[in-house]
């Protein structure tokens, strides 16, 4: 099967654009099929602040009254997705901005919470390979937004390591899929305020003897679980690690790889 | 050659809801490939005035300057694109969208001008038939913003009409193409008062006469002119209308057609 890369860059990244440049450039150099997902950064709280829309976060989800979806539509879809696109474009990679309701490529339904109601974010139902396999097919590379439809004509706010999780797992069968989140660590440590702490293999098999001798940072478990979720259902390795490492992330020399055996 | 649909629409319809869920419900009757292009309408403007970002038009262009082209980008490329996709995608539409800067779909240079700076405004170089030949051959409808790019990681705001007519005329190699320009009459009008007074169909050869006799509104003119330089590159026709009478628009029974014989 053809090898194909799932990459996810968050706030990090996307806020400090001498980052996001470098980024970009180390991401022309990746010889091998690519999918970029991006999330949101602080530019749509900065944004929400200057219009004077309160904004309210739970459990790191923004709570999305239609005010702060029309802001998280502007800034996602179409201020970040649009500068990635650009970027890339101007280091000879034909990217091509997408996100969930273009070509139906994320359906979601609104979040139906018995306590909180987290307005028009969306938990995703299903994906499109067939959007994916068609720009990759074409040579473009997939740059996605996350922001979703539930094919009434009513756009959502989701999760973009969600959607990410989605992508890869769907995609798994048809490529031989690298699912690499980048966060604002080099790797999961063993140590928190010791980047040379980085475990460089988690395997299904000691990742309870890991959680249970409280190896791992408990702020890393959700990721990690995310992980052991993706690589269960087919994708074939889910890297943790610092965008800035990106071509090693892939090489396997940086970062933390999360994988079945 | 297989027929294709290429319509504009500008912000008449885009600043009203109702009006553009009544034309989207329209366009998914339309049994030919089609593209829809859009415009901007004063949502930019809106937005500009509430983060006090002062606006400057000159003969109706948006002088864009860095804080400008951020709100444009926001607006034209995620708020209305991505409404419009998810308003044809609930239509069962599988609609597609994107900007000039997606697959390198327009690409543009930085308008330079002996006495006016405009800022981030670009003029089209270029446009990329196989992305819109991709996506109409998977059965897409794509919908595009006039946001460009100029290769160099610039974004350029674009003028819509302009790309609806770089678009339709480099299609019209490949397809029998009708562009359907939207705008606030029902056509062009004899008596600009009058509703009634459309001129049903304008040639090559006798749109000579009808300006000598100052038959059309001089505010007309760049429109016509303009679809007679489409249909003198290739396009089949031109037709000017209400964006609500697309159906008619398309079989013929109202509006101008503009065509070279």
């Amino acid at each position: 099967m053809q090898s194909l890369i799932v990459i996810k860059i968050g706030g990090n990244i996307i806020d400090d654009e001498t980052l996001l440049s470098q980024f970009i450039k180390l991401v022309a150099q990746i010889n091998l099929p690519v999918i970029l997902i991006h999330g949101g950064g602080k530019l749509a709280t900065n944004l929400a602040k200057d219009l004077n829309v309160p904004q309210q976060m739970i459990d790191g989800r923004r709570i999305t009254d239609a005010e702060t979806l029309k802001i998280v539509t502007m800034v996602y879809a179409g201020y970040i997705n649009k500068q990635i696109v650009a970027k890339l474009q101007s280091n000879n990679v034909n990217a091509f901005g997408l996100c969930g309701a273009d070509g139906n490529l994320v359906k979601a339904n609104k979040r139906n919470h018995p306590n909180i109601d987290y307005g028009f974010v969306g938990d995703v139902v299903s994906t499109s390979d067939g959007v994916l396999a068609m720009l990759l097919s074409n040579n473009f590379v997939p740059v996605v937004a996350p922001i979703t439809h539930n094919s009434k004509g009513q756009l959502l706010n989701t999760n973009a390591d969600t959607i990410a999780n989605e992508i890869a797992t769907s995609l798994a069968k048809s490529f031989k899929v690298s699912l690499v989140y980048c966060f604002d660590k080099v790797g999961v440590l063993k140590d928190v305020n010791n980047e040379n702490s980085v475990i460089k293999v988690i395997h299904q098999n000691n990742i309870q003897l890991l959680k249970e001798s409280q190896v791992i940072h408990s702020g890393m478990l959700p990721k990690i679980d995310n992980a052991l979720q993706a690589v269960s259902k087919g994708v074939n390795k889910v890297i943790l690690g610092h965008a800035i490492d990106i071509i090693q992330l892939i090489e396997g020399t940086k970062g933390t790889t999360i994988c079945t055996e």
